[in-house]
């Protein structure tokens, strides 16, 4: 005779990535480099308030008069980072995986490519003629409120992350991993296991789940 | 100055599929024709109590003394329906795609590596000395919740599937699909649309995204 088990006690493991920094570059860094542009330097691992980073990078794009198809162009020379689509598709393997980045539909999708479509929830913005004229968060902290989300459908989440708008993510996660995450962040969170190569992740990832 | 937007009005939309008879081959007829067992030809086409449906599966293998290995070999035989991975392909390059299966993971990962690792919800199999000794959902009425989560952060949810356990979902989702469903299912749920090519289903996911 079969047995059922409808226990509510999560034997299922889901693992949450970050994107830029841990699978793919920081593409505002990018901009900045091909734009001259020092003040778009700037990325969630400095400034822990996204919505002031997002004004700030906009208002230095219009004072540039920097049109999205710049930025476009810029996003479609870029390639994920060294290894990582063999990790994702390892992970892939082992676990359904989804990318929660604060990045947009409108600049993820020739990284999403390269990598093998995974599944990335994210943000849009508001381009008109040719202008990144504003943005729209999905929801507010919704990396974390993802997590939540998995966790109601009945998954033990896994997740990684390097920056500041990780650590929200990180907490509400069954297990958090800080993957290549500058010192600061390191040190502000040592309750949170570290580390910097696939391999190491893997490993940390495996051992939660 | 840069405009932000916190509305909770959804202007991102995601993709829920079921895989079997969608992107996949129905594996339990599969094995029944491997195995010649014509009690595993029913499918949640057929029997909508997936629990009345399993136990017969189940209590069906061990009447015959047919191990998981067996199944493990058929499985790994199998290949996604004719175009599905292009299909998949294109829809994941304009959506977020999550597969909602209340396959087991055991089975699917041959398929979903054909498939280039899609994102797949679905439940775990109990498997003792090479024997399905049962199987454990990883929640009630899994598909509905799922769109149900991603509806609550925000997601505007397109769903497609093709049998009575897929239902559910369809009606939870912001817009259902069915796709090569049976004639008694399209019968009875004359409030869906319905489609048997993936041109089809593709202009009907944009139409409704």
């Amino acid at each position: 005779m079969a047995e059922q088990s409808l226990s509510q006690e999560p034997s299922q493991a889901l693992v949450a990535l970050d994107a830029e920094g841990v699978l793919t570059p920081e593409v505002w860094i990018a901009v900045a480099e091909r734009t001259g542009i020092d003040e778009l330097r700037q990325t969630t691992r400095d400034e822990p308030d996204y919505d002031v980073l997002m004004t700030s990078r906009i208002d230095a794009l219009d004072a540039h008069d920097i049109k999205f198809s710049v930025i476009a162009d810029v996003i479609a020379g870029l390639e994920p980072l060294p290894g990582a689509k063999d990790f994702l598709d390892t992970l892939r393997s082992r676990y359904p995986v989804v990318l929660l980045s604060d990045t947009f539909e409108q600049f993820a999708q020739p990284l999403m490519a390269q990598l093998g479509w995974p599944t990335l929830l994210c943000h849009t913005l508001l381009i008109e003629d040719d202008r990144i004229a504003g943005y729209k968060l999905r929801i507010d902290d919704q990396k974390a409120q993802c997590v939540r989300a998995f966790q109601g459908v009945n998954y033990r989440v896994i997740a990684s992350g390097d920056s500041y708008n990780d650590l929200t993510m990180l907490a509400a996660a069954n297990a958090g991993i800080l993957f290549r995450a500058p010192a600061n962040v390191i040190e502000e969170n040592p309750q949170l296991p570290s580390c910097s190569k696939y391999a190491e992740l893997l490993e940390l990832v495996d051992q939660a789940a």
